[in-house]
């Protein structure tokens, strides 16, 4: 590393080399939980898309395995860091480049925070649709590079959905573009949907070309309460339009935020369903909402204001903090075909019950996904075996509904044991090949995704 | 070939193999007017994938190239297929596997024509969002491979956006599987979405789990005319709302529609910008577009009556057929971004009167793409230097605005020149090392896409 660490001095201005031992664990860990072996030898915050690149030929050359890394909110170890590893942070890469209202788009680094270029697109009318829960904490090349959900993409799509075109700099040095600026095209293959979700082990996003869209004019907002969390799932089956946000909260997690946050959402249910419309049609969306749910709910409401939206929302967005609050939590991100939702969440139920493990489900209903938290107790040194059980049984479970491993986190570490269960031996051996072209030494990630 | 012929012989049912010379003339072509050179040695119908699996292997072990062909109505010429070439007909795969209304989604063989399964979604209130004008004989296996765009697309999205998994037949054989049968997942690459719009380089698409969505409940049509095409174009950029289509004829389009249809949509302006908006918020959204598209326009109607949108629509539809009918015709189809479409045709306009050529335009213009579409004499026995020089313009204004050579119809045959103007040396050698990786042996119609 002496020689890496020198001949990285030698290509970049002095500032941009971290070694000191703070730095070094300061970039070690995501959210997840995940433990990695050692400290990485170095962090490099380069500023430019040609800092980059000096950073990936040295990389190269040497052979130096690179954890390029947003914000480390990541929930699946995939911006993890061991011994002899260079994490590579794209802090510094942090300009909105330009932000065209007229063409509703924006070219941003991969550094800025989501929710800083959803405000700078709402001085225009305009915002940047994916929302993952995180987006006042993570990065648009984290959200780029695990093809992040959020509430709003059951109606506005994944982070894939809102990109249009990429600078990416490869393994070896060399700078690629993606895309286009148009919302449409089809000239060469889609590189751009290939970079998106890979985890960082492709490729470094250096600069990204997104799509805006308008604000909605008009937002409604319909709260159901249900006595069980099946029967919200199974009422999320009957809606007949297409919600912007369809979040779905159980008792535990209801629980959880009532301790944290000082509210009685137990008290209205065992199970919360919010379900957000928008646009010239969302009140009387909200209208056919309420009636496709009231038969199963123990109680609807519908409002226009958004104060009591407001709070609504905020119980899902703080449901994770609320339950971090209980002990150390391990989020599982499994996704399942719509209308195999209340099959799962029985099925979750059942699983956490047999192996005496705690989980909340916090579920983006519109989309299947849920997110399974097993609570544990905060002085367990490891996460215990029966949980890790539970999780690879709520794995099966997705699977066996046609569903899959993970929705919006990625494999990262994580759940790179569990792949062959989903990729057969020969689309797994493609995975790796595509891997193998675009980094043939193997430096970016490695271990990770696939 | 004679080898070829027995090795399929020994692999197939006899009646899959046609050598009879009608077949193979009726298989050389798409609708591009690309003039292959020779006939293709073979046409073959499998009717499983694992037919498919077989022709593979004995056309990669023979060296054979293979055009896969869905209803051969491309336009770029991906589809034609010249001397020694083994075509592969999806003819045969025409089953709709599954229909689930419950998860909103179709699993279905390549050779279904669109508006088949558009119509059997229907039964359940569904339906299939991409419609390109050519929906009632095109197939999703070709739209799939070109990335299809449409009239709907500009607010549903293209072809990708509804694919949610594939089976596809690699070039050695191997069958792989790709996506899920979920609206969200980020197991693995995004394998689905490179097959997308790969035009049959990189495998054979033997079947594909599609999205279906909820039919919208109520449409509102805006009809509106203009004294230059160029007013019209900048109108759309002052669209507030989402259309669910907003589709653009200029003069030249209008009078070819006239002629053919005994329609007067010349008379009401110089050109036609068809707006529709759907869901419960269609009637306040049309009043919002009529609004903002007044100040340009000399005429706006707004209509809710389906016989009235019909009629509205038919015109849009059968504007290619109307050009066609005035001679032979070279389809070209770029895109630029939302803020430069008044620019783009403006520039196209100058393009053909100083080339002296002869072009009407159709716009897919809440995409920002537009179809200039050239016509020529029919007894010429070639496309016109003048014309292909005035269509090589039409590209460089397309790239000198942030556009794109191609938006929809892929790059094929006829557009190959062009790549170097879009994608840089290292993206264009990225995009020939992935085509080596699937196709190592380069069977896979060879010379086309990239
Ligand atoms: C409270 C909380 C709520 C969350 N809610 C959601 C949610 O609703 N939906 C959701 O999808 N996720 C959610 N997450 C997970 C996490 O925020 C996302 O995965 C996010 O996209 C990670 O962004 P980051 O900037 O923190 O990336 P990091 O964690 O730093 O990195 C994530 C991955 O991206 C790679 N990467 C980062 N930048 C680049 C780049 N420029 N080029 C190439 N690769 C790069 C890394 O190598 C790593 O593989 C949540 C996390 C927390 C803590
Ligand atoms: C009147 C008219 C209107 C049109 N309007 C539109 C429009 O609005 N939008 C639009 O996008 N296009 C439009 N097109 C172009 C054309 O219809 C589309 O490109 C369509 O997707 C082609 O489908 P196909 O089945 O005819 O494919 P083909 O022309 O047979 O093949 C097209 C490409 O797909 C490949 N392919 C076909 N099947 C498979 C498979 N199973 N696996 C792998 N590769 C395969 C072929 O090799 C070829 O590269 C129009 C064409 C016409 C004639």
């Amino acid at each position: 590393m002496r020689d890496v660490a020198s001949r990285l001095a030698d290509r970049l201005p002095a500032d941009r080399l971290l070694l000191d031992d703070d730095s070094l664990r300061a970039h070690r860990h995501d959210r997840s939980g995940w433990e990695p072996a050692g400290l990485p030898s170095a962090v490099v915050t380069p500023r430019s898309t040609a800092e980059v690149q000096a950073v990936l030929e040295v990389a190269n050359e040497t052979g130096t395995p690179v954890v390029v890394r947003g914000a480390g909110t990541g929930l699946s170890g995939a911006a993890t860091a061991t011994a002899g590893e260079l994490v590579l942070s794209t802090a510094a890469l942090n300009a909105i480049t330009e932000l065209s209202a007229a063409d509703q788009l924006a070219v941003v680094q991969p550094g800025v925070v989501t929710a800083e270029l959803d405000r700078a697109a709402g001085e225009h009318g305009l915002r940047y649709a994916p929302d993952p829960a995180s987006v006042e904490i993570s990065t648009i090349g984290g959200n780029i590079a695990t093809n992040a959900g959020g509430l709003r993409c059951a109606k506005y799509g994944v982070t894939r959905d809102s990109v249009l075109g990429l600078e990416v700099v490869l393994a070896d040095g060399r700078v690629v573009r993606t895309g286009r600026r148009t919302v449409k095209g089809v000239t060469g293959y889609d590189l751009t949907g290939l970079f998106v979700g890979s985890e960082g082990t492709l490729g470094v996003v250096t600069s990204a070309t997104v799509r805006l869209r308008p604000a909605p004019a008009e937002t409604a907002t319909v709260a159901a309460f249900f006595d069980s969390v099946e029967k919200a799932a199974a009422a999320v089956g009957r809606l007949r339009v297409q919600p912007a946000i369809a979040e779905l909260l159980d008792a535990d997690a209801l629980e959880a935020v009532d301790a944290a946050q000082n509210t009685s959402f137990r008290a209205r249910g065992a199970a919360f369903l919010l379900v957000q419309t928008d646009g010239h049609g969302a009140g009387a969306e909200a209208e056919l909402v309420r009636a496709d749910l009231a038969p199963l709910a123990t109680g609807v409401e519908v409002t226009t204001d958004p104060a009591v939206a407001g709070e609504l929302l905020a119980a899902r967005r703080f449901a994770l903090p609320s339950l971090e609050k209980q002990g150390r939590v391990l989020i599982e991100d499994i996704a399942v075909p719509r209308a195999r939702l209340a099959e799962a969440v029985a099925a979750i139920a059942a699983i956490t019950r047999r192996h005496g493990v705690t989980a909340a489900t916090l579920a983006h209903a519109g989309d299947g996904n849920l997110h399974p938290i097993f609570v544990i107790d905060r002085a367990a040194a490891e996460i215990p075996e029966a949980v890790w059980a539970a999780a690879g049984e709520v794995f099966e479970t997705a699977l066996r509904l046609g569903g899959t491993l993970t929705g919006e986190h990625g494999v990262g570490v994580l759940k790179r044991k569990w792949l062959p269960g989903e990729l057969s031996p020969d689309t797994l051996a493609l995975h790796h090949s595509v891997k193998r072209l675009f980094d043939p030494r193997g430096i970016l990630n490695p271990g990770k995704a696939i």
